[in-house]
């Protein structure tokens, strides 16, 4: 089996191929670097340092005697795609390869354009592909929990059965996404299920859950295979962010109220769901949807599960930047993946503790500027960039009355 | 009242501001000739011939004595659109401006790729452009029902109430779109209730069906101000392509077994409608969503009344270029523009005897070739350009397997 990871030097998408790679599959990565370049944008970085994606190949070549093949190049230029994927001939493509952070596409005009077209246009250029080079390619595209919102009804895996006035049908589950990234992710999600409907494709949707950890069996074999480790309030995921917050000795912030209720898994369960999800392709035709979490929480307990493992960390609430609610109804299924088989890790203390560790060891790294949010989802512009003086005050003052 | 009507040049733009200035708004006029240009890309024309945009602002200034503002431009860049709403100060804007045709969308990556940015990347630089310089403004958007598809249940307007496991919300209704073009409508959609929910915009989202009819109170006052009168299979919708057919002594074709039913509505009702919506604004923060139809029919039930028309045409059905249910459950609400005041013109034999006699006065300017359909669904490339030679013939050769 020969699969390609798209946004293999990102976060999950680098486990992942280690992953794959150790499981006995052929793996490709590719990649345009574009993660990277959000950091020299912010002038922020992963606490833990991470190698080049070069180095970071050689290395698993040394530890593993497997070698990845590398792709660099962009999604969107539709010459790259066909041609990436018709030297490596994948079975399946796991598509991570699209700006996934919600603050960044909020940041302003430019960034929200930006992330839609990259994300949107990426994707259809694969979908073509596909099409044209060979349909039995399985593509397992990262979607998100997030692009359901928080309904006042149970969310279940992408369809729902309606019964109304008397009849009756399955239809996509309705979709109320948060930010113009999650609205990207939307997009993505009607387009693949048109080409899957229209052209036969198989595709997997893997709408997951907030990850954290960091460490993986893969990643741990050496210090250049290491993976991201953000806590910047923009890239950083919630749980991240908080053990970084502990420890450093800042208070965990909890935007809002915190009744925030999320799904979460371990970055483990990631690289074991992408991995069922491979084993076991989408018929011919079919978009096949799994919400990919293993827990639910609320921001106020995992808050207090961190604070709880640090010892007694200080808890602050903070305004909540983005507009969402912030009590509410959050019941979603998640059955799919563990009828094929996932045995998740659940949220404990020796995984709090591990990533304790790995943060204390990297303090010396942390800015502390960078945890504090910079993106108010109310106001249409927004100083991500460290940019400092007179113009940074203006933009950040320009609210809507 | 100030009016800004985007893509007025086009086929419904245009008229649609003929009628606000006759009602008396102020009315502005956006166009970046991106619709006569995909005439010249395909080697196509409107049957009956319509003057330049200028030409056609002076004429409506010599026999109304109202000025039209004209503004030359592309929503895609962000410069253009902020400017144009800071020159004009609308209160309300009519967004007409994107790729509408399906085929257009299907003929190959480059054509899905284009709708999609265009459509996609025009509303989203409206949306902040709004956002940041008066939140008031009532965006009016052109949608379809095509979004909908073809459920097995009613579709309503936008929102319907599902209870689900002893729960229940309002939810947006599940959409189905049937070609990239169609997704474009969704993703704008889903981008606009965003906006309207995070921002407090307020936008009314007019899922419109299919038009037809050319003449309107005001495009009849002088042949300068005649709009389109499309019937090539790329932009002619359904009852103007068969009339144009009948008219030429064509059979009518129908694609596939006829059985497909679609809301169907008379352009004066189209400009009828943009009217109600403009003249009653949504709320704050309102996505408001009318279905913008007056009869549903079958492709079948369309042909036999064109047919009896002109006098007993033939009709013959055609493989059905597009992925669709040829028969299939289709009943769509559609009060709340009724609620607002509409009074339909109803499908009848005048409209279709006006109808006739138009085609049949121009129908020396008919291509015949460009009747026939060269976009299928199934196939991922089309020759919609008049190439000819050996290279178009190996384009149309490349089908899926």
């Amino acid at each position: 089996m020969r699969a390609l990871v798209l946004g293999g030097d990102g976060y999950l998408g680098w486990p992942t191929a280690l992953h794959l790679s150790r499981a006995g599959y052929e793996v490709g990565v590719a990649d345009n670097f574009a993660r990277r370049g959000y950091d020299l944008e912010m002038g922020v970085d992963s606490l833990v340092p991470i190698a080049s994606l070069h180095r970071r190949v050689d290395c698993w070549e040394e530890v593993s005697g497997k070698r990845l093949e590398v792709f660099i190049g962009d999604l969107t230029e539709g010459e790259f795609v066909y041609d990436m994927v018709a030297r490596f001939r994948p079975d399946a493509i796991v598509h991570f390869a699209e700006q996934r952070s919600a603050p960044y596409s909020m940041a302003d005009r430019r960034h929200a354009v930006y992330t839609q077209v990259n994300n949107v246009v990426g994707t259809l250029n694969l979908l073509y592909a596909i099409a044209e080079m060979d349909p039995s390619i399985h593509l397992v595209k990262l979607g998100t929990m997030g692009e359901y919102g928080t309904p006042n009804i149970d969310i279940e895996e992408g369809y729902i059965e309606i019964t109304h006035r008397g009849r009756t049908d399955v239809l996509p589950f309705p979709k109320q996404p948060g930010s113009f990234y999650h609205l990207s992710k939307v997009h993505d999600s009607h387009n693949i299920a048109f080409c899957c409907r229209t052209w036969g494709l198989r595709s997997t949707d893997l709408n997951q859950g907030v990850v954290y950890g960091q460490s993986t069996p893969e990643t741990t074999l050496h210090p250049d295979l290491a993976t991201r480790f953000d806590y910047d309030a923009v890239f950083g995921t919630v749980l991240n962010r908080f053990v970084i917050q502990a420890a450093a000795g800042e208070p965990l912030t909890v935007f809002g109220k915190g009744g925030q209720s999320r799904g979460f898994l371990d970055i483990r369960d990631t690289l074991a769901c992408v991995e069922l999800a491979v084993r076991n392709p989408a018929q011919e035709g079919e978009f096949r949807v799994f919400n990919q979490f293993t827990e639910t929480f609320s921001l106020n307990q995992l808050a207090q599960k961190v604070s709880d493992a640090a010892g007694g960390a200080e808890i602050v609430h903070l305004d909540d930047p983005r507009v969402e609610l912030e009590e509410h109804y959050y019941r979603a299924a998640h059955a799919k993946l563990l009828d094929l088989g996932l045995l998740p890790f659940l949220l404990g203390d020796e995984l709090l503790a591990d990533m304790l560790s790995i943060a204390r060891a990297h303090l010396g790294r942390l800015e502390r500027g960078a945890l504090e949010p910079k993106v108010m989802w109310r106001s249409t512009s927004s100083t991500i960039t460290r940019t400092t003086g007179p113009e940074a005050e203006e933009s950040a003052s320009e609210r809507l009355a």
